[in-house]
């Protein structure tokens, strides 16, 4: 089972015809996860071809317009197209006011529920689980309260080894499961038959950590430790470091010590800000301390 | 001093990529009006290149999402382009709230005042006035609390016919603005030349009418009377008249039908459902009616 991450928007707030606000989906393990919502997402996810119906978890870092403006029209719009599942929400403490306010006065609630996780605590914590992958927050500095979001799948089933199993005819189909959990077979004669000769690890879990927006802050580094995949923020090069600090953002180059120090596989980084016409800069920024690094760009996909 | 209207989106709700919600801008005397502002309305404003400086009032019809989401991403950007240029947003009771709360959430109040006129009169009424323009509620019928707009010049200073005046020493330049205000002018043998054969008449007043969203309604016929430029919606065609009713909106031919009764100069339609794919079929259908009819499209422009 392959994950896989689209960029719908990595570009921070000034509005341009090219550039959109951060949204990216997550496709793991067959959830789609919407991670930010900038204005204009619900056209990027038809510009994507993102079936509206498949996104029941979204998931907010914080409340500023580039991540957040986009949100009212999307749940407005899954109103429009009848929408009856239900809708989970996981942002800062506020997100229900501001989203449930603006249904309120615009007399659109629909009929299908949405549920709001108002999230407050500045420790790691596990928010979503499942049988199949659990997201914990990544507590980050910025202005306003903000989180990051570590999506994992579990350690799945070990894989049978049938050409092995079928040399013994005394293990049938009703031992396959304590097979794929991890137990050994013990033959009627009382030999037992080691789990790993029955049967083959299984995949390494996939992970993608998603990070903005934060300044430099290596707290963050045990949650992310060994990451498939880390998107950080980084507004700006080194030549800005002064207005990163003010602003509460990070540059590209530590985005990569951060992505270095993880010892994460592969680093994505956007949220350019508009001064910047030329993003490669970026990359070239990055390389040199983590050379893994590759840039975030509209519409672009990410295997996992 | 000539009029104009761009469209920036005229489409309903249903976001699709190439087909944006209802925002338009006029310019008239120098003013820029903003009217409505659907979620993505800044972008549409950067691409066809508006100053977002020149903005200093926006009217917003009603609180349905394809009318006003854009407008808290258009105040957020306001705020980090360091505008101080007080702002003045035009619309339903509630809009203030809308916004508000919006921007304490995301704690991104800016520098520059915000000044909330709203509405609530079921009665047309005059909400700006400046030395050159005034601004009338067109109260319509929708499922919410809708106004319409209607914009007119004053009528202007009549003009000078200088040839005819140089005739005359005794006119001196301090004079002219008692000409330019249809004033006489007596001589000092005591004859009197009319104004009429010193200046000309001024020029007609440009006016327009905007009227989005509402079911059929000949109540507006009296505001709207002789407008140089109509824009009423025609979201449906006659084949959906009762969803057209069921919804409180109107059709191709009832737009026409209004333009007629109001004898207006020329009429545009917009609004179009997502369910027409060629809306070509919206002249077709107001044509019979009201020939001078055109369909709005996004980035067109209408001289009044």
């Amino acid at each position: 089972m392959s994950a896989k991450l689209t960029i719908l928007g990595c570009h921070s707030a000034t509005p341009r015809t090219s550039a959109h606000p951060t949204a990216q989906l997550l496709e793991i393990q067959n959830r789609y996860f919407l991670i930010d919502c900038g204005e204009g997402t619900q056209v990027q996810l038809r510009k994507y071809k993102i079936k509206f119906s498949k996104i029941k978890h979204i998931f907010i870092s914080h409340l500023h317009g580039d991540h957040v403006f986009g949100l009212i029209g999307l749940i407005s719009t899954f109103r429009l197209l009848n929408r009856e599942t239900e809708l989970h929400v996981y942002g800062p403490k506020g997100i229900k006011e501001f989203i449930v306010n603006q249904l309120k006065l615009s007399q659109s609630f629909g009929k299908y529920p949405i549920e709001f996780h108002e999230l407050s605590s500045t420790e790691s914590e596990l928010i979503y689980e499942d049988s199949k992958v659990t997201v914990h927050t990544i507590p980050l500095k910025h202005r306003v309260y903000t989180n990051g979001f570590l999506f994992k799948e579990k350690i799945g089933e070990r894989n049978l080894n049938i050409s092995i199993i079928n040399k013994y005819p005394e293990i049938e189909v009703c031992d396959y499961q304590n097979l794929k959990n991890g137990k050994d077979f013990t033959l009627k004669n009382g030999a037992v038959i080691s789990n790993t000769e029955l049967t083959t690890a299984p995949k390494k879990p996939k992970s993608y950590a998603f990070c903005s927006d934060t300044v430099y802050n290596e707290a963050i580094v045990s949650i992310i430790k060994n990451v498939d995949l880390l998107y950080h923020e980084a507004t700006f090069l080194e030549d800005k470091i002064d207005l990163a600090k003010t602003t509460k953002h990070s540059t590209a180059k530590q985005a990569a010590q951060i992505a270095k120090l993880g010892r994460v596989n592969k680093l994505v980084i956007g949220h350019y800000s508009s001064r910047y016409s030329d993003i490669e800069r970026f990359k070239e920024e990055a390389f040199p301390v983590f050379p893994n690094t590759e840039l975030a760009l509209e519409g672009k996909t990410f295997e996992i």
